[in-house]
């Protein structure tokens, strides 16, 4: 880590623009704009989503995925109503409160293994309804892909969203690694989102090689009419719009979000089969997205970390993960690889 | 406004980046960097910061003007206490309610004809202490350059720090355009902020020729602990955020916020030297830095706006505001001239 | 003030319990009743309330005055939205910033020299709707009787909630003292309520005789659902509700509410009376309630201050109020008198 | 039920007031009092609280738990902090998420099968200090006694507090029935909090046979100074103090909190004891309050509940819970035994 251009697996947002992002950024800078998106790039953007989600969607820029998340899920509550998700949700675990100190949202949380809910695992969480002691349970949230690196099919999402809809819930995805998804179930995003009967995505730019850019997208649309205002109030609203636009346009343009997403994936799936074959190495969670989950000596995690930046996941059981980027090379991969072969060989 | 590229007066957030911040974009690209601030660009900008603020100075970069101030006047205040601001601030007046809805922020409003407070004013609302029925007035927050376009000198910002102070007070200023206040005044940001008694700046960027790139400044050191949780709590942390620190960065180097300011503070007073000389046009404000308020016959106005973009301020004066930006030229202004002499020939 | 017992003219809830509503807290304490709402007094009262206001009247008994606005206005806005009040209302001075931190209501305020909003005056923050920069107006509200001391008329209610509806806004009025109002139009609740158009109701008992009573009454049925998870989010939520519901009961039996605030407001028009006679002393407000808001030297409200308690209203001025409550005597009245001539004397 | 006049097992705060509480309100009733605390009634009860909780005391009377628990734990926290609770805490479950949308609170939940924390429970929380993207934990919440009826003794206490002042937090008590719990434990209330460390106590009246009050009691004097403002602005301060205080009062003269709390206690003995002898019943947590928790079988459940009012607290299970109160009888129980016994042997 000491030349001053490095590149590791610590996490997707660690890496820069692609190229074509900021070219993009680049072609919308001619003259003025309407201000706070009533500008001609951000029209352009609402066609690029309803293509790619159904005629329906309306898209919604905003900064960054917890703006995503707590614009878009207080669309979809009352002020006295609650959301259910893993435990291990980035809404519960990494926003720092801002779904309850923004969105005054009540989490009903549920354990999940391997961070997917089930119908059944939402029971745990979804009665008291008409209860007024019981924060009312109004919204359920999955992570598409979730924060272990696992995948919802099309069936398990559209279990859940009949299960959610049949007790009056509506449900948001968490799409932050949307892309990943897409690409790892080789899927357009519109199957495993409107077709299979989610009501509202959190659209992920930011960390498959947009500077900084995300999306609320509203497929149901009874409930378009309140974001504009909640992305004003939640402080999620650019006022030189155009470039946070031009960023998910660039991505949506030529198949980069795919381009971007495959690569990533492979350089995951690349890195958990090389890791494999090292002995002491233990992959504990499936590899369906762009993480590796590992379980290796804390000594050999503690040499490692002097060599690559990564973070460790479980302090307890030792367990680290691996994020792979857009950015990350074949080279970076077998670099890394070798580097853990020789700590442990050093143990 | 046919054509694809288009200038007008309606807001300098309807310009775009100045070319001296997209290279700089541009130029932190290469590589990884530790997400959230811990990257080398935003360690550069706290030195950056503290060579124009001083050298207790802390930078805390965010992503628009109504996260920093929401940010900032969290710090400054316990959860009953309230802030005094003029009524015409954009605080009160533009900021979609976040104030009170994210910041639970009570606002004692005071009118301000020339949107400028002075202690007098201020103890209007400055009353109250220790009553629990009355939220208790614990920030006082001014705009420079105000809303309307004015200035406070650096005694008038002194004399209210030290009313201020005296009632056990904090003082924010809101600098979403202060680099037009620096440029018209002839003076660095250190001499009417932290050396006027200033706790906590906004500073603004994005109309001065960033992309969008904001920072709250702390200038009172108790105050910065809170920030870096407020600011994650608040929903303005950025990811990548070296690509929104090299923003304000580039702003700061050679000169590039004076150069900027300086230009459209004097295409401000060319346009209205100019208007002056129409007659049945009202100059009715001071212009003390790029804003021009003025009152011409609502006919005029509307046969105006469809040549140019601009706002009407009041719709029962008809009085409308001029907005230049660093990107107007000596040729926008003429031809915005030359159409309102038309158009108040014709009427 | 050195005996145990006093009585004064600061405020009509220093007064204690009126023996009829300590007798009904009595009557209802054999047995156990369900929690929370679901006991046979409070299903009482819903049918004592329909009496009073009309057969689609709602009840839903809370604490107090600044719980029942504030679980009220929630009812009445989405989240991103603003209620419009004038300057004067307990809403925006007197309740601690509970409508902004509780309720994350923005407020609107219009200065109204009577402490009375018209339908010009609302017009004065009755703009900006669609605008996302501006907290969308969406609730008036009213005080009947005013903070000071005065009465809106059925006819002048009546332009208010059309001119309120017409522009799509709902209509709350705050009825800390609406027995008083009540007791001096000369009307039932209804005609200035329901019939009137006002959407909802704070219904106030304590100050007019209760423990400690008040209530959100909903008379627009769309409204209602909210109530009671509102009711329990913000804390309202008593669970011997019974006793609560027994208080408000037995100031709608037999015309408690009407004996209790004729009373109180004829007291004050003999303090009036008596007081205009007293040269030097001015009664500067219509006294149309139970407040009387008088000027007088400051060094007699001094003096007068170490005898009765009352409160300075405007420090600048000299401005005092006087309320008279439901235990108010004419002896009090007498003595109160007898005492600001003597001070008026020794001047 | 059919009778007007009848007693359960459903819920303390289905009960009455306790007579003794009655003569309390109606003895403070005569003349005047200066509203909203400042009266004769509360001063008395700060030394009362003085008395029960050390010298340093400070009491804070409140309408209900929920307000108690939510003003309390607002002083304790940082608008970014969050709180440590058990999964089965009143706070968490019963409040209709008021901690999150009053009190804009993160909690950090911790299964707890017997409801009560311990320090290695607590590890499972309280992680991550100084990192922004976790809501920081800084209060640790118990109940005592427990929602399960369960009792911490005062070294399970002092182990928690001193663990988590090590850790830099605060230790907040909820004692809804903490008469309860020192009538079990056979101590003073000081024994297990102050001298125990706790911080803040909610101090609960209303299950104790008062009408309705509640307080807070800081513990810690660094906390008072919020708590006054923070009651205000949380809709939890009575016009009428005198009235709430004097209910608080009473519970701790001539120690009506001790009969009541040492009656309902050994009404849950009985109960157990007898419900233990019938086959069929299991008695499955311990009985050291004033609450019993058994599983019996479903349809004798159904049927018993048509006789006597009590709460299934879980109904995969079938457990069901029987609280105790002030006003339970031996011939309640008497009562209801048999019911069991006759239901059982319907079975």
């Amino acid at each position: 880590m000491n030349s001053s251009i490095w590149r590791g697996f610590a996490s997707d947002n660690y890496s820069g623009i692609h190229p074509e992002v900021l070219d993009a950024i680049a072609r919308v800078n001619d003259g003025h704009q309407v201000a706070y998106g009533d500008d001609e790039v951000t029209t352009k953007l609402g066609e690029t989503f309803r293509h790619h989600f159904g005629d329906h969607a309306q898209v919604f820029p905003v900064f960054n995925g917890t703006g995503a998340n707590v614009v878009a899920i207080q669309a979809m509550t009352k002020s006295w109503e609650a959301v259910i998700c893993a435990t291990t949700a980035h809404l519960n675990v990494d926003e720092g409160g801002a779904p309850e100190k923004v969105g005054r949202l009540k989490l009903w949380t549920i354990p999940a293994g391997d961070g997917k809910l089930t119908p059944e695992l939402i029971d745990k969480q979804a009665w008291g309804f008409g209860d007024v002691h019981r924060a009312q349970p109004a919204v359920v949230t999955i992570t598409q892909s979730t924060e272990l690196g696992t995948l919802y099919t099309v069936d398990e999402i559209k279990a859940i969203t009949q299960h959610a809809h049949g007790l009056g819930m509506l449900v948001h995805l968490d799409g932050a690694r949307i892309s990943n998804a897409a690409a790892a179930l080789g899927l357009g995003f519109r199957e495993f989102t409107t077709d299979a009967g989610v009501d509202v995505v959190s659209f992920g730019g930011t960390k498959n090689g947009a500077m900084g850019s995300e999306a609320v997208v509203i497929l149901n649309p009874d409930l378009a009419t309140a974001i504009p205002y909640l992305r004003k109030s939640s402080m999620q609203l650019a006022s030189k719009m155009r470039f946070v636009s031009a960023q998910l346009d660039a991505l949506l343009t030529n198949d980069l979000w795919l381009r971007n997403a495959s690569h990533s994936n492979s350089m995951a799936r690349k890195l958990e089969q090389e890791v494999r074959q090292i002995s002491g190495v233990d992959v504990v969670r499936p590899v369906q997205a762009n993480a590796v989950f590992a379980i290796l000596p804390s000594a050999v995690t503690e040499r490692l970390q002097q060599r690559f930046r990564f973070y460790t996941w479980d302090q307890a059981t030792g367990e680290v993960r691996w994020m792979c980027s857009w950015d990350t090379s074949d080279a970076d991969v077998d670099g890394f690889v070798g580097a853990i072969r020789e700590e442990m060989a050093a143990n």
